[in-house]
């Protein structure tokens, strides 16, 4: 019998990437959709406690049920784990997200709603498997992309993972460009970027289980002025500086050498060290 | 020459809990305050990417400035340090979040806008805290909270923690009541919480610097209707399961048995046990 399988994201249901997703996983499962109305990019672990929310139907195609949700993406996964599911008489195998359109290697992880979807599917007690392809285009090439899922979610449905621990999977650009800013990429700005860009043209080199890479954001935020009286109001950008570019065992590092980068991240943020050597009383 | 310490929170410069945290820590150096303009309970590490924000200032007592924000508790702590700070000429040698209405041990923290503030002060290279007491309420009573905050200020004002480190500090309330329900509390289950309350009448036991206790929210969502349409729609609830109740080290056996939790996190989620053994190619 075929597993089920729980889809989400957080660029919403009608989001490239998602569709992607779902022709990708349609043969390893039987799946369900539960994905945010519109874009919720960067929301994170967000759960919403000062209003309500919604869920509707709004496609059953070819056995595939999608439901949109006016909440967060965690909300997504809360709602079909206490609501949806247990109505259908269905506990998941897995719980997978994305495509996402953008980078979540490294500290982008911690802003990624994607990664949200991913750590409450975690916390419910499944499997969980986050995928994002660094490109934020609305119409990113995601078409290289399908075999690595399929072998990760083939080895996740057979093997599982242990409690507490899920998977942040994350794609380069196959044309050689990695994530929103060339500068950043160390490969590219020494080499002039023919070394990957030639790997890329033959698709990924491969796949590295790695280590999250530690990284800053830098020049976060613009400052803009309301036409008329001048007032300032502000919007997130910047770029990413890295802090250990030397590093090879880093989802970072795969990236910018043309590697599918596979993060296992833990649910435990117990700092073991320091709580050790931290001493009060 | 006395340290510049920044001040954010998740329930908005006006909360009981930051204002006695400003109180509190105005003797051990020069305070500037970053907080939401309303309540951002919930918002884990959100930042704002749809649309801009507006920073304000809403108060100069004492010469501690309070600015109020439109965007996440995240939002904050970027405008503070992109923008802000760099104006004024400062660096902080701490960032300081709370104190929050309400329980962030164990697996609240992934929710947290109180350690969204930590995580991003965090990311920033600045040593951050996060104070929360067990008490959802408005007008919770923090009086117990004052000493302990000044010691664990003071200790990391003079050691610093490591890179990629912070603490999650957790209150539990005075009156032997554990957090959002009785149920969860085995202590207090277990004894008729006359322990608990015994010891919480003459303040707390001490500190516990430990670990993060596994658990999981049960019942989480609710559903209501619309009266007239019938409509459903959802509100976030749920109660505590404690995973390990019989473990002695965790934050929530501190928090049932009278005592502060200070846990020590670490923003390098790899699961490294993972990493160890998961191969792939």
């Amino acid at each position: 019998m075929k597993p089920y399988i729980l889809l989400s994201n957080d660029d919403g249901y009608q989001a490239a990437g998602l569709r992607y997703l779902i022709e990708t996983l349609k043969p390893l499962g039987h799946l369900i959709v539960v994905a945010p109305d519109g874009p919720r990019s960067g929301y994170g672990c967000k759960i919403t406690t000062q209003n309500p929310f919604t869920l509707h139907p709004v496609s059953h195609d070819e056995g595939i049920d999608v439901y949109a949700c006016s909440g967060s993406p965690v909300d997504c996964v809360k709602l079909a784990f206490n609501i949806l599911l247990p109505r259908l008489g269905i506990r998941p195998s897995l719980v997978v997200s994305g495509i996402n359109h953008g980078d979540n290697s490294s500290v982008n992880s911690f802003y990624s709603g994607t990664m949200g979807v991913v750590t409450e599917g975690t916390l419910q007690g499944v499997a969980s498997i986050g995928f994002s392809l660094c490109d934020m285009s609305a119409n990113a090439d995601f078409s290289a992309c399908g075999p690595y899922i399929v072998r990760i979610v083939e080895k996740v449905l057979a093997e599982g993972l242990p409690p507490f621990t899920c998977l942040n999977v994350n794609f380069p650009r196959t044309d050689g460009i990695y994530g929103c800013s060339m500068d950043c990429n160390p490969v590219a700005a020494s080499s002039g970027k023919s070394d990957v860009a030639a790997a890329a043209s033959a698709g990924y080199k491969g796949i590295r289980v790695c280590r999250m890479a530690r990284s800053a954001w830098i020049n976060e935020v613009a400052e803009c002025h309301r036409p008329g009286s001048g007032s300032p109001y502000y919007w997130l950008t910047g770029e990413v500086k890295e802090l250990e570019p030397e590093a090879t065992d880093t989802d970072r590092w795969a990236l910018y050498h043309g590697y599918v980068a596979v993060t296992p991240q833990t649910l435990d943020t117990t700092a073991y060290a320091l709580l050790k050597d931290w001493k009060m009383e």
